[in-house]
């Protein structure tokens, strides 16, 4: 093996270039194997100036910095590529171009960092032939295929600390104070968010809610003589008997969407219970910055395990954590069904137990 | 001197424990003066149940908790109280029955910890003859009578922290991010947030900006191959030839206003340059949690200030900082003209010397 | 099942305010159990004034705060109490007194919340009859039975930050700065902080080390241009052919040990390689602050989870990660071997594959 | 005025990046003006390699980052150089020759970045006719010509956490925790972090204390029922009527000095009040890592102001604070006298109205 690529797509995730980094240092170290850096996910195929040497001193002192040195590209499926032809919108599959051109890049592995989507495409280029390993990213922690990856711990860190600076104004000025937080299908964040940062009430995509029970636990606590509470609420969180809505694309809650379902609450329950409500919503302040050292620990073993699986030629695998220890997973098992709260874990045993409302 | 009341009054502002805790402190261990403690602002004058012996053993422990042991109140102005008399909503004058309850509660002075608008009502009841103690509390640093408040450098921090946060995404994902900060007339948070977290364009009140202004900017730098941008803006800021129009009372971007000035921004932007554009507003992350060793220093020498003053029945003084050493100024000097941003002073020529849009 | 007692023993870790508020609001909320607080480790368990009622009142607010409520002693065998009986020092067990006033307490379950020693004690406990409930509390991670503790997550996250922070000055003074952390026996928090830090030397208990080895690492950095290094030293490190030592009872590190082996790495490189090398000692900040997210959402179901084991009478056994998920084992099991460093495992050969010396 | 150079010295403090990109982009921006970086203090100045062009691009991304990336040497003095002439050691005069080679370099000012030595041996380079401007940096706050300078806010932020993260240990265990930071002469980082994190004993400088007055002071807690106490002590705190004594050169604390204040402080405690005494030694810790807001905002303006300076041929002017606006004053004007803590200004006298032990 004498030279493998590395791509970052989808969404941003703190962790990424902790990966890079360890991708490119444990190649050059162990292997001495070059590594091909490619610019904005899967574009970076499909265009002319899209890669670039990535030699160990270009990835020095980026492990503590958010973001990533590649960059990411939210669109740029190719086997969907749209372009513009006599002004018409055609969907094109370039994915043979793409296949040829990790061929004329002599690529003999080709490292995908991303969440569901873009190794949902790395698994049909795997099956269209190509030499994939796959690295999950994901801040939802969507993925069912590993316990954990990383970017949601830093995620979850920093939506604790939201809740922990709403807790003293709630509790000074008599408040319901909403936070929004990430998940549109699945409640991982504000699950554990919410517990670790003591809220009251805690809304996720997979318990539709009814404003009623709500609305109860709020009066709980007013004639115990708390007159504030804290909502946390996952942006796919609903109303039971209504479709969850959200737009197409990114996450609601990035495009700070006016009329998300926190504002919605903090509406709906000041109506409900005459209090004041009030909503934030955390958006992007969850995927950026500096990873936790969890997470900068997880990423860092992701990459260097992801060199090692190329270098065993073991394609179409993604590294994954399993009992604590990475080891890795087909692709297509690790995408075989996505992952959720478990309605009857002890995640959700321990909320209730500690008299957390649930919504339902 | 047997006894002086503290409130505290307006939105929350980390480092009002820290006060309380030093006035506390000071009267009992310096000069034996007991504290009694009012709840809600001045809500707690008017109201049965609305004082209690604030004795040292209750202030242990609050120094490093945002909020206040107190409880504030937005509403409350002793002047003119709503009430709902035969269906019809009647504004009554209550200052007088305020006045009587001081010195039936024994109060020798009245520590009032508050904003621009609990300081003037302040004002009117020391001219009316109460011992009005006053100590400045604003977020937004729009106090003239004092260099600088406790609660503003907090507000700075979690601001900074949030464009360190933005910066990575918007580079990686070749984005221009938003960031919509307090400051419904004064823009001193989002010039200095801006400054110190390197945003590209910062809008505040004081300087009414122009979409083509800033669309340069962005271009600019995409000519110089840097494909992203933070812009912080405060949420008081405005296009030229418009009227800032924000809702009464509490400020706009508290409210999670739907469409704010930043989502406006983004949209106008994106529209204007062609580029992905994403606002978050930072809202109440900036009010709570525990206050930077800066506001619960300075927060501590005010507390600790008023109780000297009180003690030489030195009343309708305000505590400030001046030259770095806090003393006093007369409440009504203090709020003669409101604080803003110096159009030519050298914080704006720093700021432009950088290279950052202003919007002008 | 009406009442539960539950006490906390050994060192110092960020999340035991977590496990004592879960139990308490479990027991409260699900089960209608009463919950005795005991002071102090074992010794509540041995003293008149130990005990007292841990209702839920008591619990409020304590969910972000370091240190534990109920006290915890580091001595307080109940199996070797010292005493002093005419001016000579005896050991007594007092273990049947300890027995006796359990039950004279009507403890239907103890919840023990302790390391290694305090759940050893524990054990024995149990077997004679007591009805002991475990959960795991380890900085250093150290104990067999579970993937994780709590206390862990906080502890690498403040050295994590201390190397970021060391990085800065060594690369601007060109220097070799030593940061020796906690680890008397296991190196996990050097070895996760090292990497996560990008330490460029990580010596832990588990590989005796040798100077000539570490001195080639800096000489290859130097002669890289890379003018400084950053060390990451578990407090048990130490050099191959001697003898490990350390002193008796706490951990050495902890007590500011004069001359410790972070000191004696920094002269000892000073002079084989003629560079400044500085030592900081982490010791007690790894203990204390408020818990990561991680560390309140570990440490909170572990609470609940001790509550539901007491209330099936599955007595013996220690709350445990497994998987990622809140399971349960044997006191007896958990404690068979201690946990150390895998001298083959993923972690020691990610971080050799990143070209870090572990000084062998 | 073509061009300016700039050099850093003297120890390590977080703004230093801030400032060197701050006199880049305004000089690059406002004036046409080129950069000349000058590494590892004078040092760059006496020797082949010292210097290189400091574009705009070269000072990117470094805002947030602590150290400084021309380097620092703590040795240097042009006027006194330590040379080996014959395997003897000769103290050289080489002001001359750096004079020369500003000349040489084309440099129209010299900006220098550095604390009370480094700004001295600049005042005597400005008086032999070199163009200086002087940009004060100390950690300790010690230079009298400013109100305060960047750098200590972060190293006070850092020391008020790390006394917020022994608080919960020292209360959990009952025992006294002693952290002892830096100010071999100035008490103002203990003091500040002492107040703000809420010691129950701060030892200074400039208040030689005494032991039984500590002693007093920790027993009568206890009769209180506070069986814990936190000493913040500076590392050039001694006891009255012995001699203030540490290592010449860098500050004591930093070189990680066994047997420190701190350490002698607790066992003496330990001794007098029969109770458990730790001690933590802060250190580096307070001088590395990411600067805090107010120090990035400050240290811009500074940069900023300097460059303006320069081009106005202010030379032999330092930027300072005044009033919270940056102005200038004379070199030889701001370091007449050092700053020290005011035994009976305002500060002081807050700490001992609010029971802080001040060690007399």
């Amino acid at each position: 093996m004498d030279r493998i690529g590395i791509l970052t797509g989808g969404g941003d995730a703190p962790g990424l270039n902790a990966v890079i980094r360890a991708v490119v240092k444990t190649a050059a170290g162990v292997y001495g194997i070059d590594v091909t850096g490619i610019r904005d996910g899967f574009e970076g195929l499909v265009r002319p100036d899209g890669v670039f040497q990535l030699t160990p001193d270009k990835v020095r002192g980026i492990l503590p910095r958010g973001g990533t040195i590649l960059g990411a590209a939210n669109r740029g499926n190719p086997f969907a590529i749209r372009t513009v032809v006599d002004s018409e919108v055609q969907i094109v599959d370039a994915s043979d171009q793409v296949q040829k051109h990790i061929e004329d890049l002599g690529l003999d592995a080709l490292i995908v960092v991303g969440g569901d989507g873009t190794l949902r495409i790395s698994l049909e280029l795997f099956e269209k032939g190509c030499p994939i390993i796959g690295v999950p990213k994901t801040i939802d922690n969507d993925i069912s295929g590993t316990e954990i990856t990383f970017g949601f711990d830093t995620a979850v860190s920093m939506a604790t600390e939201a809740i922990d600076r709403l807790h003293t104004t709630a509790e000074a000025h008599h408040r319901v104070m909403v936070l929004e937080l990430m998940g549109r299908d699945a409640g991982f964040i504000a699950l554990q968010a919410g517990v670790s940062g003591g809220a009251d009430v805690i809304l996720i995509p997979e318990i539709p809610f009814s404003y009623p029970s709500i609305a109860r636990k709020i009066r709980e606590r007013a004639e115990e003589g708390r007159t504030f509470s804290i909502i946390a609420a996952a942006e796919g969180a609903y109303p039971a008997g209504e479709q969850q809505v959200y737009q197409d694309g990114e996450s609601a809650s990035q495009q700070s969407r006016l009329g998300g379902i926190g504002a919605e609450v903090a509406e709906e329950i000041s109506r409900l219970c005459g209090v004041e409500a009030r909503v934030t919503v955390l958006g992007y302040l969850q995927r950026g910055g500096s990873p936790t050292c969890f997470d900068r620990w997880l990423a860092t073993r992701y990459g260097a395990a992801a060199v090692r699986l190329a270098n065993q030629h073991r394609f179409g695998r993604m590294v994954c954590l399993q009992g604590g220890v990475v080891g890795d997973i087909s692709l297509a098992e690790a995408l075989a069904e996505p992952k959720r709260v478990g309605l009857h874990g002890e995640s959700i045993l321990t909320a209730r137990g500690l008299g957390i409302c649930l919504g339902d």
